[in-house]
């Protein structure tokens, strides 16, 4: 997130983010407020509202003749820049990219979406989301020459490790270009992640109370999942954690396409839960013949997709025993055409954790069944980088939380 | 780890470890000095400085007349105190208690062992264990008037939520009463944990780059595990994360004790293992008698540690492609006797990793086989609560855990 390394610019960060609060909760402060209510030297606050005028995350609100010092200029006082786009949220689909802006109090002030077919390059993504930022810019008044980060959610697993091999049974992975491009743009740091474990932190922090741990799976064309740890979206030595569509569901199952043998995801992922179907006689094409069939109570289609809950409440229990999550949730389109199958899991899930005395997780259908919800997941994952942020209890994690919805609703 | 809360807290524990930081960087220094160096006000400084002193935590080392101020006092210079305790590590096991004494740098500086009988109760436990830490104290010239935080590991799942009922199926869980115990004792905040996910923290913090992501199995009289993710150790949302004993391994398979019917522990926990040798008929009694068998290349005994590596790889297979751990380690006295167990894990780890085309975890022996090393795991417990640590980078956490296997040689 910085160039800076070590202790320095985690103070730096910190004290940054204390004076941007004094700010939130107080509107305008001269320096020397500042530095009482935030505990800063006069030299340390000076370097500190400096570099936060220079990034445009604050302004000179107003000049307060009256608290001249000495026969000096007269006091500045300092605020917000309401107008300035501290952070920015971008989602890549594979038919769409949606983008969030946020403020310096986190507050987001702008949000919007453009679509494309799913055979536009990455180039040409990039050049259509860069262009929808500008757009949203002009007609919000925003500007951008003070980004303080971006994050950025892709399908597929990311890594920016260097040389990393791509995952080259996946469709759709994106470049490794992708972090520079905006990052060349936009002159700032930028977070790209996995959009199935972005929509795994929007759904921690769309709940109530901002569910510190949560396991999220998502049954689409593939099957993939995310995980929220103590708050923490978890990403894994190498950028591969979440991968639920790929673990061993039945070993002499069906072959897949990573390469293996009956990985939950040839169980349990759209196309997968359709060829069953047929296999079985059930004349079902499409997600809308799944949703008829399932309507008038088929009772092969309800077989075969109770068997998808057993498997896929399998590989939640044995993931729930492993990391004690509050909620579990399952996510996309299918799982609101075809209820049982999270009725099912939740069955299976409760006999797995069923030695773990009380207070088993929930296991609910995702909030966001679109994938509505990834550019604010983006933003999230850039505010979870705050040193500030880690430092937090859970209680203040989850005012944030509550501002976040607040501000998307 | 306060009674204080919010970021006021975390800002105050902020500034000290900022300061302890500087003393430990330059032996001694002038509060201006001080001042200077960590970019506080003087006034912030001195708040800070008075609690440390007060605390225990440094000393006046010296008064510097030269640096005498106007007409006030000579300016004081201080300094850490090498006497005074700041943290301690407990570790509770079935047959004795373990205690490891830091300082303020998070040098280890005092360390003791107390055994008793499994019989033992607790009440009689806490007793021999507040003995032992008198006499180190006693032997070693520190005092603990001024301890900062008290790291405890117990057998068993354990949670500081109120209310919530024991694990009736497990013996020799520790009461809710021990925390309160030590703080009662110490007047000092106390972590409490499974000893299991204690020993994960110290293998994790025990290679030679203090590994962020690792998974960890001990196979014993039961089975159990700890998780380490992005240098953290994972309790889950009520205390049971890391249960990986109890994850379904054969739905049809024997009874567990827990209630469900074939959890890896009824396959892969060393009764277990006997069992099922003397159930294939080999004069199996102990785990000496085991590890003469093995010695010997009996083929029966063979074919069921491959069964149970098997098993246990499987498991582990699904949390590694779950959290993508950099290493996967074994512990228990068992892989040492019988290391075919390891090697076959490790085998049906690498198919079911499979699909990750590279860089798959390393899975290897624990470096701690016995339980030496829980006390260290208890204080690495207690300086991971550390604001100030949860903003590093993994870089400055490594050197952080240089540092702890340097102070436990």
């Amino acid at each position: 997130m910085s160039t800076e390394t070590g202790v320095r610019a985690v103070a730096r960060k910190f004290h940054e983010e204390r004076v941007i609060a004094a700010l939130r909760a107080h509107g305008t402060l001269s320096r020397s407020e500042l530095a009482r209510r935030v505990g800063l030297s006069r030299t340390t606050l000076s370097e500190v509202a400096a570099r936060l005028l220079q990034t445009g995350a604050i302004v000179v609100a107003d000049t307060d003749a009256a608290t001249r010092v000495g026969s000096g200029r007269p006091a500045e006082r300092l605020a917000l820049d309401p107008r300035s786009g501290q952070f920015l949220g971008v989602d890549f689909g594979h038919r769409r990219v949606q983008v969030a802006v946020a403020d310096a109090s986190h507050e987001i002030v702008a949000q919007g979406v453009e679509t494309y077919a799913e055979t536009t390059t990455w180039d040409e993504r990039l050049l259509l989301a860069f262009d929808l930022i500008d757009r949203l810019g002009a007609r919000e008044g925003l500007h951008f020459g003070a980004l303080q980060a971006i994050g950025i959610g892709v399908p597929g697993p990311y890594t920016t490790h260097a040389g990393m091999p791509a995952v080259t049974w996946r469709s759709q992975v994106a470049p490794d270009g992708i972090g520079s491009g905006f990052e060349a743009r936009f002159k700032t740091p930028v977070v790209v992640d996995n959009n199935t474990r972005l929509a795994a932190l929007a759904e921690a922090l769309h709940r109530p109370d901002a569910v510190q741990n949560l396991v999220y799976l998502r049954l689409s064309d593939g099957v993939g999942g995310g995980l929220v740890v103590a708050g923490r979206l978890v990403a894994g030595s190498r950028g591969y954690a979440g991968e639920l569509g790929h673990v061993t569901s039945d070993p002499s199952g069906l072959p897949c396409r990573c390469g293996k043998r009956g990985c939950l995801e040839t169980l349990a992922s759209v196309p997968a839960i359709l060829a069953a179907c047929r296999a079985a006689g059930a004349p079902v094409e499409t997600l809308a013949d799944l949703s008829a069939s399932a309507a008038t109570g088929d009772p092969v289609v309800e077989s075969i997709l109770r068997n998808v809950g057993t498997a896929v409440g399998r590989v939640l229990g044995a993931t729930a025993m492993t990391l004690n999550p509050r909620e579990v949730v399952i996510g996309g389109e299918i799982v609101r055409i075809a209820p049982v199958i999270v009725e099912q899991a939740a069955t299976t899930l409760r006999y797995d954790l069923h030695s773990i005395p009380s207070d088993r997780p929930q296991i609910v259908r995702a909030a966001h069944l679109t994938d509505i919800g990834g550019a604010v997941g983006a933003l999230a994952a850039v505010f979870h980088q705050s040193p500030l942020l880690a430092g937090y209890q859970p209680a203040d994690d989850s005012d944030h939380a509550k501002q976040l919805r607040r501000s998307t609703r």
